[in-house]
């Protein structure tokens, strides 16, 4: 096509799920860049739960893998391709990917809350291929320009970075005020640090292993609470769940104090019964969250200042090749996050 | 004590609650009006499902009849007397009276949100008188003057139109926006009406009586929908339950819109299940009413300009001596609203 | 180009601006729907003041007619023609067009702030054409259909009541309230009808020409002030300032309640001297307006419900070949709105 | 009076403005509490501009020095003595003093919007004493217990560390964010430092100042700039201005995104001309402040947590007999803030 500018070779390897627990390396054709896109030489992604979901059982919800799937939307790499329409500079840009592409012109695109929009093609959520492979092509202004004190590590979970954003942003979080976090993974610890760069003096995270709570308290929540062990305590300005356990969720309502805020982030049951009249007599604002919408921006800036440490997170390095030792190293206690590293 | 002006009689007439189904006529001290306060010779008290409940059962959840009660909380009357530090220029006013008294000094009345005051006394919930007798005392800010136009019937009824004043503000209407609406009682009605005079040019209500739903067109219900028989549409911006039925608030929920809402008025259950999976995904803001704050300034603007029919709900007058028949009008299908005249 | 339905002529008129007052009326070619657009055969283009501006000074501000341009974008019409991407079926529609088409991937796009889009291509503002002639080609989400129930001429005025909505809701119009509107042109009309379509039970318009106030108490104006003539009392929960007079917009701001907010909507000075102290110690909220955003959907509904009276706001009629009359046709003090009717 | 618990002296010295200059330490009657009220033994009072200005001048604006004055409003203590209605174990706690007391009952307060009570009382503004005294009484909830780790300077710092925390509120700062600030005196000391607290990454201070600005770098702004000597780059979200100054106010906004936030917190001029085309061209939202309200336990909790650093602020300790020497510290250079130091 007339208008592109660099170079992506013809051919690449992608990390191809055909079936559940069937991952194989395979050959595929590389991208090129349409109007207004570019092509980035990926060089991280995280290894996320909805990632080993598919894995593991070929579907989450509605979401079916019913033809061979690319996995993979925490990316990071390098501009070196643009299409018609984007500055050709922008060719050697380290960037983040945000991973979902909405269509810009139905209303909730054109309200700004792009993440609801029904026609988005998000990385590795079926039928659209996502970013374990070496190449992929992107919407220019969705390939985010990041600093050089950002890791492409760092880059890649600027996306479980951005769910963290997200919960806060809904929860309301204020300065001097109180989040409780059910959830001590990789989404209860991102929401736990920007809770506190946002200025929460009181980030109490509940979870039912003792070893994420270290982390948690490394990464700078003020409490830690073994679930179901102890109380929490009460009165918190904001709950957010992430953990999607019904019983984290009922209590953690009950700890809002009246006109708080409880977000629930976590993927759980379809149905769930909360109690109702705590809801009603405190006045309680509850909403749950779908990804996110305008972080990018925000996340670079607080992972770059220092605030927020992602590099922490990363418990195991893989090769393209050995994704699927990725996808099954949550087995261990201490895993947080896998990171699948190419090429460099 | 000094600074009172104006006269109260000794004694006054009060309806009081002993036991269910136990209402009695009797003889009371009258009030005086402490610093702040005035003393209103009672003129309307509307009949509200909570006072049912009282009568019928004695309690509602936790709050407990186990003094004799009083009860009533939908009045209006006139200023008689006023105690230090009120001007008594406003003995003779005509007032709309806000039925619940705040500390005025927790957190919650400080940032204004009193009707979530912990120790706030609201008239007939127990242990707190209401106004089904002849004189009541009010803090002076909360007997509100009302206009000529303005009926003693329609200002004790501002206390209903608050309730769907406030669910509309959590609601969000807006000018062109859409309303589904669950109940065609009082509350429903009014919930309508207000979600027309702010604008909303869809506003459909929901009822499993035919006669009801006839009145909340009559009212200015751009759509009515008998319950279970057929659908309501969906993508509506807002959904207010004022029925308290699961299956109402569970098909309302998910006719939302994404990043809509739904405000739960009605008192159900203390637990309910709920579509959490549309919850998620929609990102519906979903929250409870408990009563109101600052709404009568409000109500009594609308209703004095006409855009609300609030004398319409009346559809039947008795004596205090006739208390008892007010409460159990409601088995009449035509029934909407009983209202309890006194003096005059 | 292919995926191109529906047909348009090789050639149209134009009614294009030379110079300052050197208005012409041209053969020009017609355009063709690009991917994601439409054809709109233009049936009614109401006639802005900054039209009229155009026509006489050839320059807004910083925008410069550099260039032979075509005014006009207060336009409605049918869809003849669709391109690549959008349904065929859509030809045939009548449609209102929103005349300001943004990048869609700006940080202000992103966020649902589209009319602060640095690159967006607004109808008749230099360079970019507008709809004073046969066809305009539109992205396909910018041709909102209307319902029969609207004319042309008021679907073309779905423009400026997009300013009153927008202004409106700058402003924070709530139910009950009060809002003070100073000029009584066309902004200020639709100002006051949004006002009271949202619940604002006082609005008090005021203006120089006792002419125009007539219109305001016509069109639900609760009150009307000779601008130096009286006061227009205090206490207001926001000022809208359509007149872009500077005393009016300093009484305006002295009018307005603590906490309240002054909207300024009219295009005036480049400086204004205002009174700081009043702001500061209310704590008022000052913002001024940009065109709007996301107003279409919501214009739609009120016109058609008919809460909004757009027709009566037409004072004239021309045809194509009499645009420079329509432009002329302020002189007149009964004159509100031109419209210039195509087609048909 | 009954109900009273605790004891206090029946006289106290306090420091009283009689005319500008003139100051003298008298022995004045010691307060007792009244209904709700406790009495505070003073320890720390901050000075603030507004000391000296009253001290210099006898008055700012409207409020005029007509009556001997104690002044003096940024005050800590221990409660000596509690009213009726207070419980009497509040005795001996530590606390700070917010020292602005409204009168719950205006429809300002019942919006949680006590600042613009019309009928507030504030420390050290006429006809109200301040707490330049040994003795002070204040509405218990007007004194907020401090934790053990906030020293009593500290303690009297929040109140201008609650004009930053109301700044930040009304610029709607938010984590990533940008906010330029004018003026590096206490004010802008404490915005600089809440704004880097609520997340903001870039936090951009100006100031006539070199030595001032070295204190707001060493306290977290993240940029300085000599005010008329460099440009402070654009784009902000948010623009604090905490100088008063007029060239500082325009190029603020001018600095300002559109869509952004301009907060005028100095106190300058009545009047100042604004650049209008830009506020309107970038739907700038401006506002001012007037103190402010609910600050104190965010900033007890922020304090506490070593987020701020109050104490750095202080340059100059002072007994109550050196006041005057207190209020005229501000003419070293290095000054920042002096306190006067009572009681211990």
């Amino acid at each position: 096509m007339s208008g592109v500018t660099g170079s992506v070779p013809d051919s690449m390897r992608a990390c191809v799920l055909h079936q559940p627990r069937d991952l194989r390396l395979e050959e595929r054709a590389a991208p090129r860049p349409e109007r207004g896109e570019v092509v980035v030489r990926v060089r991280s992604v995280g290894v996320c739960g909805s990632d080993v979901h598919y894995y593991e059982h070929g579907r989450i919800g509605d979401f079916v893998v019913r033809q061979p799937l690319v996995l993979g939307h925490e990316a990071s790499g390098d501009i070196v391709a643009t299409g018609p329409g984007v500055p050709a500079d922008r060719i050697g840009e380290r960037v983040a990917i945000e991973p979902g592409f909405p269509c810009r012109s139905c209303d909730q695109c054109r309200h700004g809350r792009y993440n609801l929009c029904p026609d988005i093609a998000f990385f590795g959520t079926p039928p659209v291929d996502g970013a374990l492979c070496d190449y992929v092509r992107v919407p220019a202004d969705f390939a985010h320009p990041i600093p050089d004190a950002l890791s492409y590590d760092a880059a890649g979970l600027l996306e479980p970075l951005s769910v963290g954003i997200w919960a806060n942003r809904k929860a309301g979080t204020v300065p001097g005020g109180s989040v409780l976090i059910a959830g001590a993974g990789p989404i209860g610890l991102v929401t736990a640090q920007i809770a506190r760069a946002m200025g929460a003096t009181e980030v109490v995270v509940t979870d039912i292993g003792a070893e994420r709570l270290g982390v948690a308290a490394e990464l700078g929540a003020t409490g830690t609470v073994l679930a179901g062990a102890e109380s929490t305590g009460t009165g918190f300005d904001a709950f957010v769940d992430c953990s999607g356990a019904a019983p984290a969720i009922d209590a953690g309502i009950r700890a809002v104090r009246p006109a708080g805020t409880a977000v629930l982030v976590g993927m759980g049951a379809d149905r769930l019964t909360l109690p109702l009249g705590v809801l009603q007599n405190r006045e309680i604002n509850l909403t749950g969250t779908f990804r996110y919408a305008n972080t990018w921006p925000a996340a670079i800036a607080l992972a770059s200042s220092g605030a927020i440490r992602l590099d922490r997170m990363v418990t195991g390095h893989f090769g393209l090749d050995e994704t699927e030792s990725a996808l099954l190293a949550g087995a261990d206690p201490r895993h947080i996050k896998s990171v699948v590293t190419l090429g460099g």
